[in-house]
This record gives C-alpha cells, structure tokens and sequence, in this order.
C-alpha cells in the first residue's frame, strides 16, 4: 500500500556551472543559466509504502507526513533561491533531479522514524514536466 | 500494457473506532472523526493490465471497464455514507487506505472474468493526497 | 481590478425539506437527499476589487484575504456537517446556491472593512458544476 | 462573442519598495521581498472580443493571437527577473496586479490592429490566486 | 445567481471554405484545413442565470439542466464530424465561435422552458484557448 | 531516475476492422467506429530513465528530449488523420493501445542515442481514460 501527499512551494533557481563561463552556460542550460534568476511554482508528490495499521486503517497518519515534509522540505525551499540559500543544495546545480535527490536525503530518516517507508519523490517544475527518484537501491 | 479508467463518486464518512471514546478520536483522527460527518468527492483510477487483443487493438474494452466499475463499485459508493451504507466496508475504519483494498475486493474477480488483470486501484480522496493498491502480492 | 483567492474545504450535507417526507424529498431532490449524509470537496474563489494601492501594488493584502477567508469561512466549514453545524446556514436548505450567499454574507463586511468590496463568491460543489453569486444587487 | 488564449511563461520576481529598508519590506510584503529573489510558473489568459468575421468564423485568427503575445509579452517576460530586465515594469513594484497592467498595455494596441478589442487579461501566479484586469474604462 | 454544468465531448471536424481551393484554405486556416479531417475533445460549460427558488435552494435543478444539455447538444455531437453529421452546424464553418453561437441557439429555448435564463456558452477546444457567446444582445 | 516530459496534439481516428461489415464495428467499437471520423486531444507523457549526469544535473537534457518527441512523434500525428495518413499506423487498429506502442517504437532508438532509456509512454485520449506501455520487456 502507498499514500501520497501532495505539497506546492515556490522559488528561484539558475542552472549553471561556476567554473564555466556565461557563453557556456547559455550553451548547455539555455535561457535556464538567466545570472538574474528567474523561478518556478514546484509541486511535490512524496510517497511512502508501509503496512495498513489495522488500529488506525492507515499506512501513516497524514498530518504527520504533511508536518514532517513542511518541516524538512517546505520551510527550507518555498520562496527561496535555491542556489544561495538551501542548505542541501549547496554546490549542487539547481536541477530538478538534484533538487528531487536532495528532498529523498531530508525526508528519507524521517519517514522510517514513523514506521514507514519514503518510496518516491515526484517534482514537477512546470506543467511539462516532472522527475521521479526513488532511492538509492532502484537508480 | 495498461489501461486506466478514470471514476468519480462523492460519498460521506467518519473516521472513528467505536471502542475509542470521542475525546481518543479526536486525538488520533482529529477533525475528520466528526461525529455528526463529513465527504469528500474521490477520484478513482483503475489500472487493468494484460495484452492487446489483436482483433481489437485493446486491453479490454474500455466501455466494458466503465460498465463493471459502475456496478461493483460506483453504485455501491456514490451519495453514500460509507460507514453505515456501504456492504464491503462494514466493520472497517473508513480510510482511504481501507476503501481501497474495499474497491479492490470488489474489482478482482469481475476483471479477471473479463480476461485482464486488475493492476492498482488508486484513490484520491482530496487534491493533496491519494492511495495506490495493487492487491496482496505486492502489498 | 479584481483578485481572486482560491481555498478548499470538505463538508458533508443532505439536501432536504423537513416539511416534506422522504419519498417527496427523493423525488425532488434525489440521492442528494440520503438522509445518512454524503459529502464533498468544495472549492471556492472569493473575488474582491477595486483600485491598486500604488503604495503596495494590491488591490489587497493577499494573506489578509486569505487569513479573512479562512477565519469567517473555512474555521465554520471544514469538516462539518452543513445541516447540523453551521450557524449560517440553520434553517436553510444546503443547497450550492444557498451555501454561496451564506459565503458571501460572512465575507462582504470583513472585505469592505479591509478597504475593498466582494466582487463574486463562486463554488464549486463537484467538477461538473459551480454556482456564481455577485450580491443583492446583480441577482 | 469573446475568445481567450492560455499561456505561460515563468520568471523571477521580488516584492519591496526600493525606498523601505527590508525590516519594513518584510513586515508588508512577508516571504516574497525576499533580497535573493524566487519565482513563479505564471499562466496567462488573454480575452479579446468582436463580431465573427463570417469569412473565418472568427473573432480573431487564434495562430496571430498567438504570435502577438508571444512577441509582445512573453519574449519579455520568460525566464526573466521581473524587477531588473522586463522594461515595461522598470521602477514598478512587481506585484501581480501591476504585471496585469503591464500586459494590458503591451497588448491594447496591437490586437486593436488586428481588428478585436482586447477585453481582459487575467493572470495566475500560483494556483491559489489570480487578478483580472479589464483596462482603465472598467477599473 | 448562476449555476454552471460541464459536459465533454469529442468531435472531428474541418475548418474550410467549400469556394476556396485546399491552398486558399491551408493559408488561411492551416493545418486545420486537413481535408481528412482531425478532431478534439471539447469542454463546454453552459452558464444559466435566475433567481433561487426558495422552495429548493436551486436556480435550476441542475439533473434537469444535465439532461436538457445531453439530449438537445451531446447527443448531437459527441463522436460525430461537425461538418457532415450536425444539423444545426450545416453550412457553418466548423469553429469554435460557429459551434459555440450553434449551441447557444439549441439552448436558449429549452432553458427559458425550465424557468431559467442562458447566460453563457463557454467552449474549450483545447487547453489552450475558448470561446464565450452571450447572446445577441450582448454580442 | 525518471525524467518525463509532456506533450498534447489533435488528431482524428476511427475504430473499425476493414474486413468487418459496419454493423459488426458498430456491434464492437460503438460510436468510436463511426465512418465519418471523429478526433480527440491527446496528451502524451514521454519518461525516460537513467543515471544523472553530473556535469550538468540532468538525466537528458528537457530541450532535447522535446525536440526528438517534436520531431519523431507529433509532427507526424498533429492535427492528422490517424488511420490515413500516419506511416506507422498504417494497417493497424486506431486504438490507444496501438497508437502508444508506436509512438514507443518512434523513440526507443532515438532517446538511446541520445544515452538514456525509454522507460514508458503514457497516452491520455480522454480525461477519463488512459494507457500506458513499457515495451516488450515487460509487457
């Protein structure tokens, strides 16, 4: 069995290399490597898979997932730029698919601390598109 | 190959455990263990799987799909309150998760009779979450 | 200028005359009337206008129409039972309709008192269908 | 008769007035002036109305409605930082409202040579709220 | 007060004039001229308009107004070329505005019958663009 | 990890075996058969897999993998006839089953030369209903 809590947040983002020069990186990123920012509406589908708890009918209580990813996901990227201002990011480039590793590596513990266990990160950047990581093991 | 067929229903609930008193209710469901009800409209996905029928170019027949999901399932759900209502559910909490395997029970065997094989049952019960079932051998 | 905030709640209700039985309530009403309660997710715009504050580029505050929205609307809508529990609509059928005046009678002082005036209230009750109401003196 | 065209475009933006210090900044415009900037993944409906050209069946050839927003809005506005590059909102606070306006005018004159009257533009910047602006005569 | 309903179909069709040759027709209508025809799924939203009925909380009964749109345009359109097989859109050209002003006309009576007034037709032909006719009087 | 991008096009079809009278299409496909034709919007999600690469944070670059869908699949299916005039249609059932195991083998090859894996197609012919095929390996 597996539930899935949707969650949006918003934030500024570039995507470049700094040991690569503007023309570089207008090269491979497109007007993505804008060195003025430009930003997205993302949104976050987090999955975990567990046993049904036949005393509560479910995998994991919904408010405390929602909680645990506003307090380990929400609270550190919404409204902000991702480059210079998110701690796991840090020396990243501000992908969607590192951004969709960075969110398993916060949420991957504490899921397990309450009994179940992180399946997916689904991120949307735009409506045309999404990445999907599902750890480690299935990469 | 696997073909989905989309449903909606609206329905009323409570999640309770009638041997727990109000107060214990509240605290483990909290607002959604209202005694006096609530619903939701949910949204149904139906994923059936099985080779395509060279004669046809289908799975199954999409109108038969429909056809089955509104009599073992929809009719038995829509405008309903599930907790004192619904046959399949009863003695059960009224979780998402609980209905699903509900819907699955309900699913399994007409589907199979129509030559495919019922894949995953998934069920959102709000914009911001949903469950997935695939049945007891992936559960 | 207008500004739309969007918010959702769930609710359960029955649609019913308590002057009629029930056999005259199924015919006029239909399944809407099981009188056990089913429920839906709602979804609301609250549309308010008028001039851009050239201090702040805002019609209004959006948080403070959120905040508003939330505390004269939602705190008295989520998760209850329409029929039985809120005070705006004792007496009244629970109709789409009737719910959106009561919607927009909590609303218009509030908004006026923030400096703008409540343009439209219109709620969804399913995705197929939604009610517009503009105040007394466009119905 | 009215006919509308969806588009979106995505940018980076901050709220603040240049002449508040960021205390001040903070406490109106909250999270959004933040000094490292975000951003949002905003859709855009532009109406324009008139008589259906019974030649076409048209209001307005929708392919030219197209390139016109594309060539006057949203070259100027995709994956741009909206306080910095987008001329047409240099020394605006870049609210939604104002980006509205801003649109308005880059559009009012050239669908008025192509013959339609532009009737409204309405834009979203998250999936919770929009504004709607329907030129000076109506604001 | 108004009250909406949303209805979908699907339809092929083709814009062309029959006194134009195919090269006249593919500057002026481009691919949409393709003489083997292509097609759509449509959402159309039919917007009525009167005063709540006190004995029911609705301006319309809103099955009634389902079943008012299946029989007098659904059944008409759905899976069927809009050229060849659409009494009302016989001799038209085939676009959205034609098809919208079409449905309005097998509409406005039957409403009006039901004791309510149309309002609005509203048409999607894609996600990316609609049509609204009003009427004559507003048009 | 999986990177998916979307894509919707138009087109026209008709259900129906040559070799079958119109009664027995009729008996089989409904009005899905209808000789006349009729069209849908389709939208397609394409995923592909594979490592990230760590030059540049992504699986496949998003502008490539549009182009190639572009440029294999939609230019040969927008606003087209399906059953006359797409190559790698021809003699085959107009189903969506068949259209996603062709479009699958219009970009096995090509998304392998561009050094990831095609990992699935999703096709969506109506809201209410979809396929979804992994190719031969595991279907």
């Amino acid at each position: 069995m597996r539930i899935t809590r949707r969650k949006t947040f918003n934030a500024g983002h570039r995507l470049y290399r700094p040991e690569w020069d503007d023309e570089k990186n207008l090269e491979v990123f497109g007007s993505c490597s804008n060195p003025n920012w430009h930003g997205h509406n993302y949104t976050l589908f987090v999955t975990v898979e567990g046993p049904v708890d036949p005393h509560t009918g479910f995998v994991m209580n919904l408010k405390s997932l929602s909680r645990l990813i506003d307090s380990f996901v929400i609270s550190k990227l919404d409204h902000r730029n991702i480059n210079l201002e998110v701690g796991f990011m840090k020396g990243k480039i501000a992908s969607t698919e590192n951004l969709a590793v960075g969110i398993w590596e916060q949420l991957e513990k504490p899921v397990r601390e309450h009994g179940a266990r992180l399946y997916c990160v689904k991120l949307w950047e735009t409506e045309n598109h999404y990445v999907e990581y599902f750890g480690d093991k299935k990469s």
